[in-house]
């Protein structure tokens, strides 16, 4: 059997089976989801371009972040709406965290824009993440330490071997100026990778031993989408 | 037994068994480089901060190209020298392709630097890439076809799914006023990633089966340096 603490069962709970209603180990978000709003399944591919449906539960303040930036009522959003919902409440991604986010979290094809129910599943999981991040930036100075990433990941339910973490730490610490610290973007940016390459990998091993045999197709055509320029 | 043609053997040629000595099927490099310079393996580490010891057999332009930017006489070159250096003879890439450049071809540790026998390798590496886009940039126009990449790696030795290939180009045309073209950065940039993850995925089939079983830490450890901010 797969030792399962090895890719992100350390806390003994499973990833979310549906899509990514992720349901980790940290407390509830603070204030804008309800924690009745985790676990949805994946959008209806049809929420785009009618009328914009949430989730039932949906916080009031998820849809007026979402309403306030769809201003032409299309029903779904694109990098830079997301850019400027997600600003007030959480940060201001870069719009290359945006593209990784809307890459991961979108279901809709071409996956450049997003849906409301996505949306929504997007914002409970960054306040789940901005609970595990200011716990650990117990200075308050908007960055985490290097030492600590290891330790925040693990919060969120992915058990990241030192040496990926030291292969992390060196991306991703780039244009911080207290090299070693990362600040909230490229905490989300690099935990989101490790997330998205652990529920592919994850796919791959079928019966959970830890290992997975991918074929050369599958294993480019599984890692090409996150080195994005 | 594997299907090499599906990575990489299209033209009945093995990779270079040494590090980064590659000898594709295209034909050698049009001025710079003396064929006599493919294949060799790469450089000792002892190379730095000392004499600067290129290969026999490397031709003065590389030499010339890496003595004009190393001019503290350390031996070894950052990624703003090895930009300054490719620039006359190849290409004003991007600095996050001379990232990935020093990535994959240079043995130092840490990875910011790069010596005279990995720049000999890298430059002749070049000298063939150029060959292949100046066959398939048919106008002179300084880019290829988005519907010619798939052939233009296949000149490079790499045999990349159709999907793939749609996925390269949904992530390097960015950028490029003409959508679905890539400039010679944009290609060198894709190429290199195909080439440095089919290399990883090599190592990892043993067994030539085309198929590589994979654990999760080694999975995380090769692919996330590739996904550089």
């Amino acid at each position: 059997m797969a030792d399962y603490n090895r890719y992100g069962h350390a806390h003994g709970q499973g990833y979310g089976q549906q899509g990514y209603g992720y349901a980790p180990s940290a407390p509830p978000a603070p204030t804008p989801s309800s924690s009745s709003s985790y676990g949805y399944p994946p959008p209806p591919m049809g929420g785009f371009g009618g009328a914009v449906a949430f989730p039932p539960g949906t916080h009031p303040d998820v849809e007026r972040a979402f309403r306030a930036v769809d201003r032409d009522r299309s029903g779904s959003i694109d990098e830079g709406e997301l850019q400027a919902a997600l600003s007030g409440a959480y940060h201001r991604f870069s719009i290359r965290t945006v593209r990784l986010l809307i890459f991961l979290f979108s279901d809709a094809s071409p996956r450049s824009r997003m849906g409301p129910a996505e949306f929504a599943t997007l914002w409970n999981c960054l306040g789940q993440w901005r609970v595990v991040f200011d716990r650990y930036d117990r200075d308050r100075s908007g960055k985490i330490e290097s030492n600590e990433l290891r330790e925040a990941l693990r919060g969120l339910g992915y058990a990241v071997p030192p040496a990926v973490i030291d292969l992390l730490i060196a991306n991703y610490n780039n244009g911080v100026s207290n090299r070693g610290a990362l600040d909230f973007d490229n905490f989300v940016e690099c935990g989101m990778v490790v997330k998205g390459l652990t529920e592919k990998f994850k796919e791959n091993d079928t019966r959970h031993t830890g290992s997975a045999a991918l074929s050369y197709d599958g294993f480019l055509s599984m890692v090409i989408p996150f080195i994005v320029p």
